[in-house]
């Protein structure tokens, strides 16, 4: 089924541990996100750049398969977003060395008229106003998650308040899920937020895998996935859109017979999400999720299943 | 076959974030590991406590049918090990209040006779240069196992790296696998202790689950596990001690016909540990593991690998 995704198209600087940096890097939640979900169908974007957005950029996004960026503007006399990050030697950890939001604070990307459609609608993080827009324009969405931070709950409340009571699903960082409901415990924050209003819950947390809860005729259910264990880390930038991205390319594409969304289907898809971010923080950019093929994430998602199989 | 826990017994002072506090009850690693343990079959203990230590205690000890206390020194003129700590918000950080070590800074207790043939050993968190004396008495071990501590890695490291040597298996925490092997990547920490000796290492995680790596004929193999999801936890003293225990409960006891140590059984038996550990944080000192039945375990180790099952 139709699946679209609205967020940041950037420019990153991104500083690892091992001293490597790299400037001016293709980035952004809806770049990971759709890079990965299009490795189960197409995904539909919508984000804006700045005519200084190079065309080397353009021709990578165009060079995934899978992805439509019909809804990618490109607005004349606008910049593009530049963020700069830098890791700790601890990779869950990194400091903003600078954000440029350049048009992001512009007027949001219009939707384009052959994407109003969708049925699976991710939100990337960004000013709930600006989500809630969007998803008023999407009227015959089936399943509508959108993604969060820190940021929107000190300071648009009110906002992200309205936006979780109108989706179906809530993706966002364990230290946010504290902070969101002021619980300490993953579980009782995941629950409260059940409370206000979204059917399911998606706590990430990093290399500690995801908590997640969802409720249903039945009433709660609760999983918990570790992440795939990762030796080799460059680069974590996108992790949890990959992540994602993975999960939702999932719901929209690979229906595996399933006509109902249950728990179990929802684990599913966040299997496949952590197979997709395990990629990811293998290089920098979208490079790895570039040059993976379908027998790779195949082959991976098997193991991490088989890892996971207890007698 | 044989099991054989030498460790602390001790009495705790335990202080929650929810404000509730409960002096002088039952705890120390031995006793956690034990109580945990003896679900799976027989566990022998070796440890040593005060004249002080209550009669509530031994009969609190001795309502476990299968641990055997007879390796319970009670010395006269002695005064039993306490400790007190106090948990944050987030249940994972805890500080120590105050550490009585009284009899731990006397002779370690002597290996009764009859323990001297034991086949699985498991030494619990202390000096290293004790956990290696206890070893030597063992003759006829097949699998030896250590945890240790941030302690000891900073005062006798000389000692911990001989212990780490001669054992088969290592458990620690996250930020001692770390601090240990400077590595911030929790897949290359481990696998830098097995560089060190054993043959396989676990990394406890607290609410996050563990990781672990084996070397066998075949290469080095990597696994994690999630936490059970708890959202009740009031007292995670003991967590560890008790996923200690019931992991080599399990690989003492619970053979599932498989005669050789693989990285499949020994994730099994840390599935089991897991379990254990989520009964144990359900309430203070030894209560839960000494009120929970078979079928109780039975569900929630069905429950856990249904949750980890992934299509």
């Amino acid at each position: 089924m139709s699946l679209i995704v609205t967020g940041t198209i950037g420019i990153d600087t991104v500083e690892t541990p091992s001293g490597e940096t790299r400037e001016d890097i293709l980035g952004g939640s809806c770049a990971y996100f759709s890079a990965a979900a299009q490795h189960h169908g197409k995904v539909n974007m919508v984000a804006a750049v700045g005519d200084d957005f190079p065309q080397e950029y353009r021709d990578t996004l165009d060079g995934f398969a899978n992805i439509d960026r019909q809804g990618l503007e490109i607005r004349s006399g606008s910049k593009t977003f530049r963020w700069g990050g830098k890791y700790h030697d601890n990779m869950d950890h990194r400091d903003t060395t600078f954000t440029d939001l350049n048009v992001l604070e512009e007027a949001p990307p219009a939707v384009p008229d052959e994407y109003k459609d969708a049925q699976y609608v991710f939100l990337a993080n960004g000013h709930p106003a600006v989500q809630l827009g969007m998803l008023e324009q999407l009227p015959n969405r089936k399943l509508a998650v959108a993604d969060t931070m820190d940021l929107w709950i000190n300071i648009a409340l009110d906002d992200l308040k309205i936006l979780v009571s109108k989706v179906d699903g809530l993706v966002l960082n364990f230290d946010e899920a504290q902070l969101l409901t002021g619980h300490q415990n993953t579980v009782a924050a995941a629950k409260h937020i059940l409370d206000m209003g979204p059917s399911f819950v998606v706590v990430k947390k990093g290399e500690h895998g995801c908590l997640f809860v969802m409720r249903d005729n039945e009433g709660i259910g609760i999983g918990s996935l570790p992440a795939y264990p990762a030796e080799k880390v460059i680069d974590p930038t996108g992790a949890g859109d990959s992540f994602a991205g993975g999960m939702m390319g999932y719901l929209a594409h690979d229906h595996g017979g399933e006509p109902d969304f249950t728990l179990d289907r929802l684990k599913a898809a966040l299997a496949h999400g952590t197979v997709m971010a395990s990629f990811t923080i293998e290089t920098f950019s979208l490079e790895r999720l570039a040059s993976i093929s379908t027998a790779d994430l195949a082959e991976r998602f098997d193991e991490f299943a088989r890892m996971l199989r207890v007698h």
